[in-house]
């Protein structure tokens, strides 16, 4: 018998970033990427929480076995949270041999290494999981070896883009996959779920091709040393860098850790060609000449810790910015981190250097497709469903009037959000429920998780500040001894508020003498009668409602 | 004797918003604008905080006598600290009749309404202060009324623009101010202090006038309600859409706190024209059609509590989103902001309305001069020195390159950021000396300035947690009654880490058994001590550094 395919999104629809989708054929369930997300809006008011993962629990509620996890490339975004996900569920994970290189690196921190398989896929090699027959096919982006699938079920055809752009010209023309998807589109795609990150942009997407000249008119142009920076990910930025740190005779020297590390194994896996005697290490850097020397860093988005910042603050030791020197952002500002990208920036002019970003030079092209580009891919596969995938709601909408434009029928369409399970049949394509997520943070210091609970009263410390109230009750009598003792911690400065605490300290102690001792006994009942009391009084001098905890301590 | 002039930046060079100067001649001061900022980039982090004021403590170690203030427009980077100011000192405050009549309102939230005097001036009437003359000339900006000053002194002529644009024709084309400053400038300015916003956009800036005509266009296509964000403080963009209203026969409801007081204000003064029968109120909305209503929305940069976030939650209960609403955000984006408006924008399109903004729409003019209008500036003032104001470092050493493309020699061209104490005469223009500035942060609850160490434990509390530790020791012996009791709050979940508690209270045990009873008695150092053995046991375990406050009680 044909089943409808599932298909329930856990990431990635109706928010930026942390993709990850289960799709599902009866009871069996693949999952596509397991991206993570860096906490953006009201999120980065959450205080020490690095980055977001998918809510997995959702796995528990789903009546299926999960069989493996396909990975269309190795962004972050894509596969930044294999590692837990792999510790919460031990199954096969397919990748290209980079994609399974940078994932198995990020295990290795973790020391999950050779917790799970690893399968090497490759584009055109089919290969199968349980039901699901899965052609990678390759694809343009700015990570090499990026792969749309091909998943054929009993049911269907569908096509999963993933993360893609259409090179029409040029060394990255990729006709290729415009073959195999328009040979898939005519035998008949029942689905095809397709990225919408660039669906507000018109036209065409500048190829990855056009950084290359701009890139090297800046090079031409440099006096002093050059710092460049790229996403550690982005392989074929590294490898144009590198070719023109060799053109103009200078050497490259990679910062930051995430850098190094991806370099070494782009290196070893043949994704990158370095030119002879092209790298130095930073130990080096003292011994060369800033006319001589190209700075690669990690840490475009402004991060605090990262490689750039470092540079921008004057904290790496072997190098030290100079008049002169020119600093070079290939990357785009990801909304939420201007502030800390133009922080950075200035730093760097206040040392003299110019820096050149995507707002005064073309110094970056987007791995995603554009408007027209987009539709072309709709042309290509002629799905019978249509659902937009990898975008927030806004993109998604515009990706469906896109698709719409191409002639897809409006009820043939379906936009759905993290959490909706949606079955797809020839016949239909329906959401039969929606699954209540939460967010899953991760602490930047314990590494792992960390409870919703907890995180609440984090916020609340740090909105509010803290009071501590001890009262020390005569254990016979409970005849209260001595007065209470208020500790402030972020609420206001206790010394220029004593007045406050003795006015609390005196309706408390009104209230010890008030309460009958057997109340007094019930510990926690009369600890939320002095918290509130006391809660009362501050709020009504202040404004401001501290977290309270009072503790009675019977002596 | 002439004196040189002495000019101490206390807010806006080096940063956006804040705007906020000293001006001193002799031991006689005026202050040059009174302006706040919102936290941005790592000042987000800062919980609870919602703006930040200049550190007005300066004042106490420079030698004068503050005379005035003199506001040249009533945006909130201007005048926004005016309350908090006035609270230490109570001077004159000068400025246009809408500038002040803002200001007043903002005073009277504050209770301070009658403190202090309030001086209206108007462009070309020119008035004194102590030895400062002082001409008003009314400029092109996004506020009406908003002043340039020319400054005269015994020591020469200075031009503070203020913010300014200049608009080349239409309604907005201002030849006076033209007129006046190069009148100024063929007499001799001495120094000319000028915007450098948008020092970094090449070209003219779009005039104001060029918004109406997109703005219609939307209006034309509007089928259901429309829904229009502007600030509050945008006076002329506000009188845009009461005359669009008008002309496409719909009724504008003004939404938001600072939008209606503002309007009201701008009434009573002049400043709007208000179409008969256009305005009505929240509470007729449920009578009106929706293709016949406006909202006029405050909240544009996406704050949690504003009108334009409330209406996209379906928070208020007078109007609901429907399919086919068309929102406008008439505004820019300030960077830091994205996320929050994003977030906005995405609401409504889940509601089926379709969103314009800046990105997909011409529906906003900066009212800051880009880099032709800059040239223009200095080509009129022709000063003998140059110092760009307004900006952040970028900007502001943009804006330095600029002055010399139009001839002022680079020795002549001084950029100085918040803190530095300038000297000019006509002979030079030197840094004296460097002003330590703190940032002063306003908690959002108690409406007042929280210290900077109140800020750092609310920090640290909310990026580690806390841990408190309740030690009971016999009072005679210092022999320790039970067991230590620990409370977890905004750490981890105390449940899921009963052994890690268990652990450090033994240890704590231990520590108690060997400290001898002389030291025990001393509280501040055996607390300190318990403090740090708890902090390194939760630490190896789990990777963070709680908070932790131990008390030890004598029962």
């Amino acid at each position: 018998m044909i089943k409808p395919v599932e298909l329930i999104p856990i990431g990635g629809l109706g928010q930026f970033g942390m993709n990850c989708s289960l799709l599902k054929y009866g009871r069996d369930m693949i999952m596509i990427d397991a991206g993570m997300a860096f906490p953006r809006g009201y999120q980065r008011s959450i205080p020490g929480v690095s980055l977001m993962i998918p809510d997995l629990s959702v796995l528990e509620n789903i009546d299926g076995n999960l069989q493996g996890i396909i990975l269309t490339h190795g962004h972050e975004d894509h596969v930044g949270a294999l590692a837990y996900t792999l510790e919460k569920i031990n199954v096969p994970v397919y990748g290209s041999s980079l994609t399974l290189g940078l994932a198995r690196s990020r295990l290795s921190e973790r020391k999950m290494l050779n917790r799970s398989k690893m399968v090497e896929i490759r584009s055109g090699e089919k290969f199968a999981i349980g039901p699901f027959a899965i052609e990678p096919v390759g694809v343009d982006h700015s990570f090499p070896d990026s792969f749309s699938f091909a998943i054929s079920l009993p049911a269907g055809v569908l096509i999963w883009t993933g993360d893609f752009k259409i090179e029409k010209e040029g060394p990255e023309h990729n006709p290729f996959a415009e073959q195999v998807l328009s040979t898939y589109g005519r035998k008949g795609v029942m689905a095809l779920f397709s990225d919408s990150t660039n669906s507000c942009s018109s036209g065409f997407s500048p190829p990855e091709e056009s950084v290359r000249e701009p890139l090297r008119e800046l090079f031409r142009g440099a006096k002093g040393k050059i710092v460049v920076s790229a996403f550690a990910s982005s392989i074929k930025r590294i490898q144009f860098i590198l070719e023109l740190a060799a053109e103009f005779d200078r050497v490259v020297i990679p910062a930051g850790r995430s850098m190094i590390r991806n370099i070494q194994i782009a290196q070893q896996l043949n994704y990158l060609s370095i030119p002879p005697e092209v790298l130095c290490s930073l130990k080096e850097a003292p011994f060369i000449a800033s006319e001589k020397m190209v700075v690669l860093a990690s840490g475009s988005q402004g991060e605090p810790l990262s490689a750039l910042t470092r540079l921008a603050n004057e904290q790496v030791r072997e190098i030290k910015m100079e008049k002169g020197d020119t600093v070079i952002l290939s990357t785009r500002k990801i909304p939420g981190n201007e502030n800390s990208i133009n922080w950075v920036i200035n730093q760097f002019y206040r040392h003299g250097a110019i820096v050149y970003d995507c707002d005064n030079a073309k110094v970056h092209a987007s791995g995603h497709a554009y408007q027209e580009e987009l539709g072309r891919m709709i042309d290509l596969v002629q799905p019978r469903f249509f659902v937009p995938i990898h975008g927030d709601f806004r993109q998604l909408k515009t990706h469906a009037s896109i698709a719409e434009s191409r002639g897809i029928p409006e009820e043939r369409i379906t936009i759905i959000e993290n959490g909706d399970h949606l079955q797809i049949d020839q016949d239909g394509a329906i959401i039969i429920d929606r699954l209540a997520l939460s967010t899953r943070f991760i602490d930047e210091e314990f590494l792992d998780e960390v409870d919703e609970i907890v995180l609440r009263e984090r916020r609340h410390l740090s909105l509010r500040g803290l009071v501590i109230v001890i009262v020390r009750l005569d254990s016979m009598t409970g005849i209260q001894v001595g007065e209470p003792e208020f500790t402030f911690k972020g609420f206001l400065d206790q010394d220029d508020y004593q007045d406050m605490a003795r006015e609390a300290g005196q309706r408390i102690s009104e209230i010890v003498r008030k309460t009958p001792l057997a109340e007094k006994r019930n510990a926690e009942m009369f600890n939320e009668t002095l918290r509130v009391e006391a809660r009362r009084i501050f709020r009504k001098r202040t404004g401001k409602k501290p977290v309270v905890i009072p503790f009675t301590v019977e002596v």
